[in-house]
């Protein structure tokens, strides 16, 4: 078990968020307000799935479990956050006694970090007694989000790389300290090979990887004298980055750094192209290394690229051996945000739900079996309810996480996230993996759901 | 002055960052390394500045300055960061000695947050020893890109509501709890009535809003009943959701409370719309509400907008008086990175720049100055060298924020900031207000810099 939290602090690793009970939206405390004053202590259920998915998005990495299981666990409101909200003049001090003595007493279903989830599909539930379950939205959506977005972001650019290394690098643009730390264990949990981001190196043991600047080359007098001095420093990591002036001559520059190395003993590592025709510069860039018998020089790419340039530059057999992929990964520009919700389906003994335009929802607590096909690949899932009897086939992916207010079990570690994510990405069809015009996979309610969906529809029709 | 910052603890509001030095690419300390088995210690100045803009930015509102300084004053590596990266082997004893002693002794140049600024022109300068200096880089671009890139996504917001109030409330979908807790303090500064965060209003003070999620509605028996329930708690500032079943039996629902608010002496403040054709529900929902006597009754709108849906909704005079504004705004979401970079300038007694394919960077320290037009709103700016004469006309925009390692003065206060930003917004010329193809402002290079810069090309391609 981790250690017990301090009250009112919610820590990610190296990063600490104090009064984290105030971090949330307003109206998630004016609700409680008004369900304590009507004495309103029922259990309720919520659900944290996707609505639907963007365009671009087949599936969803969900990430972001551990965070979330600790921050409910982190849940007190301290003697200062109470003492501001009472200076708000909102709330009055029955409501503010009852939130000194609140923490989180209920169950937390969820999936397992690295599991592959479809819209409708719970990432987790929370029951509970409600003013507990309402007051967890906010957070637990902000920490799930963030992670699976960039889980499932990464996804792409793992499956893309078809093996070849991917070095995650995006921490300058990544969506502040929370988001960079989180998108190097995100892509590692999606596979990416290494992180530039010293401090996640730091936090998780993931391997890091890094090379060099423009500022370091053009701050000596050539660029030949720059790759010298970098190859004193580091005689057998060093990565040249060779487009600082003209890519050629950059690539003649490592050749003649890679002999000297060679001459004491020691080996150039690998190139780095961040500019221009990729394409074309590795192949040339790739002849002159292997002219010059050095075919074990690799050669990096890197330059703003995404999943489809990945895919692009290999599909024409670009002679790139690993990719460093930074901004558009770590801000997920073409998917930066799921259609994430948090929504009650049940309250006491009642399914709910509502009817807004578009946005109806199942009701009920969940279940959900992913079946397998001959090929062993993922074929389809049960969307089911967690009280009817289980199917004959399908492995449940739902499991109770928290009970009680305390962890049913310790965090699993995060290469085992990476290996479950592996597995389940491994199961997807074909039709999934395609980066552009991918298959729908099929998530079916069962009869049981859809019966009583059926009759929580009527009935908030009839209200 | 601030408090003196916890030695490697870098603190931003209620986040605080440990080991924060090691937030950072790994390429910055192998870089520092080489520098430094080098002898390297020379004076670099390195420019934190926008290559370029994405096609739906006229203009960057800089911010996070102030976070900026508060990261270079915390720049120490604890003994326990510098354990671990001796544990990793790639760094010598000398090395590591010397970051133990390391912090940042030079000057930053900057404009205020809250200003804006175009490609090419500097957020900030760094000036000091190399190493000092390198190692900044990675930090300081997250900071300034997360919130340049919030507060421009809310200047396109607050100029799309023509006054209208709007709120920022996307903290679940924010990229994690920094970004969450800047996106509130960003959209603040650019021209955002208020925040659903409540810790962004306990940290800064800014004016709070929230009403009621689907969930409080569905947990009662019936709407009537959660609307009442919520109007007990907040007689005087419920804002009741009335789309949870249907929009239009929601108006009259809303209408009964109102009626049995008035009745006691209380008023109901507002109803939300969340789903559906926001222009004709709004104006059912005001129709309803004025032929019930209630004009003051104020209609918000939300569900997923963003600045071209303002725009759209206020252009056919859809009745609503305030937006909330959540996910699109704090992802930023058709823009969610900016090419920020920082690069090497000046080194030493010398001009520096790359040439890499379409990415020459302007050489030397820099001065802006914006010109005004006879209108009194900008009419271009003058890109100079900051050692060059200012011209006749111009006001400057950098500025000497510190020096020697230290703040020259206090930070502005959050709402000075903001003033400064309705200033620099209102002096827009109208061409860059508008949201689709938008104009674009001159930045001219002075005379001298286009001298120096020829020069340094020249000296590049000569090497």
């Amino acid at each position: 078990m981790p250690a017990s939290p301090v009250p009112g602090e919610f820590r990610s690793g190296p990063l600490l968020l104090r009064d984290a009970a105030l971090f949330t939206d307003l109206y998630e405390l004016t609700m409680a307000a008004a369900f304590f004053r009507e004495g309103r202590r029922e259990t309720a259920t919520f659900s944290l799935f996707a609505r639907r998915l963007p365009d671009t998005r087949a599936f969803i990495v969900a990430a972001g479990l551990e965070d979330a299981l600790e921050y409910v666990r982190s849940l007190r409101f301290t003697p200062d956050a109470l003492a501001w909200l009472r200076s708000l003049g909102r709330f009055d001090a029955a409501f503010l006694d009852h939130l000194a003595d609140l923490r989180f007493t209920g169950e937390v279903r969820a999936v397992a970090e690295g599991t592959v989830v479809f819209p409708d599909e719970p990432i987790l539930e929370v029951t509970g007694p409600v003013i507990e379950a309402q007051l967890l939205e906010t957070a637990l959506l902000n920490i799930c989000h963030l992670q699976s977005v960039l889980a499932s972001k990464a996804a792409r650019v793992t499956i893309a790389a078809r093996g070849r290394a991917v070095a995650e690098f995006g921490l300058r643009r990544s969506h502040g300290s929370d988001a960079g730390l989180k998108a190097a264990r995100c892509a590692w949990i999606a596979g990416c090979e290494s992180t530039s981001d010293v401090l996640a190196g730091k936090t998780w043991g993931i391997p890091l990887s890094g090379t060099m600047a423009h500022s370091f080359v053009t701050a000596f007098s050539d660029e030949l004298e720059a790759f010298r001095a970098y190859a004193r420093a580091f005689p057998d990591t060093a990565v040249l980055l060779i487009d600082s002036y003209d890519t050629i001559e950059g690539a003649r520059n490592a050749v003649t750094v890679a002999r000297e190395l060679a001459t004491a003993g020691r080996r150039l590592t690998g190139v780095r192209l961040d500019s221009g025709d990729l394409l074309t510069l590795s192949r040339e860039v790739r002849r002159i290394l292997d002219q010059a018998g050095f075919p074990e020089i690799r050669i990096l790419a890197s330059g703003g690229l995404d999943e489809h340039d990945v895919e692009r530059l290999l599909a024409l057999d670009a002679p790139i051996d690993a990719f460093g992929i930074g901004t558009r990964l770590n801000v997920s520009a073409d998917a930066p945000s799921l259609d994430l919700v948090y929504k009650l389906v049940r309250y006491g003994d009642r399914d709910v739900l509502k009817l807004s335009e578009g946005k109806e929802t199942w009701v009920g607590s969940k279940a959900i079996y992913r079946l397998s096909g001959p090929d062993g690949r993922a074929a389809g899932d049960l969307l089911a309810l967690a009280d009817e009897p289980p199917p004959d086939a399908g492995e449940p992916l739902l499991e109770t996480v928290m009970r009680g207010g305390e962890l049913v079990r310790p965090h699993p570690a995060l290469n085992q996230i990476r290996d479950r994510c592996a597995a389940q990405i491994g199961a997807l069809p074909e039709g999934l993996r395609r980066l552009g015009g991918h298959d729908t996979y099929r998530v079916r309610p069962s009869e049981a759901l859809r019966a009583r969906q059926e009759k929580a529809v009527a009935g908030a029709r009839a209200r």
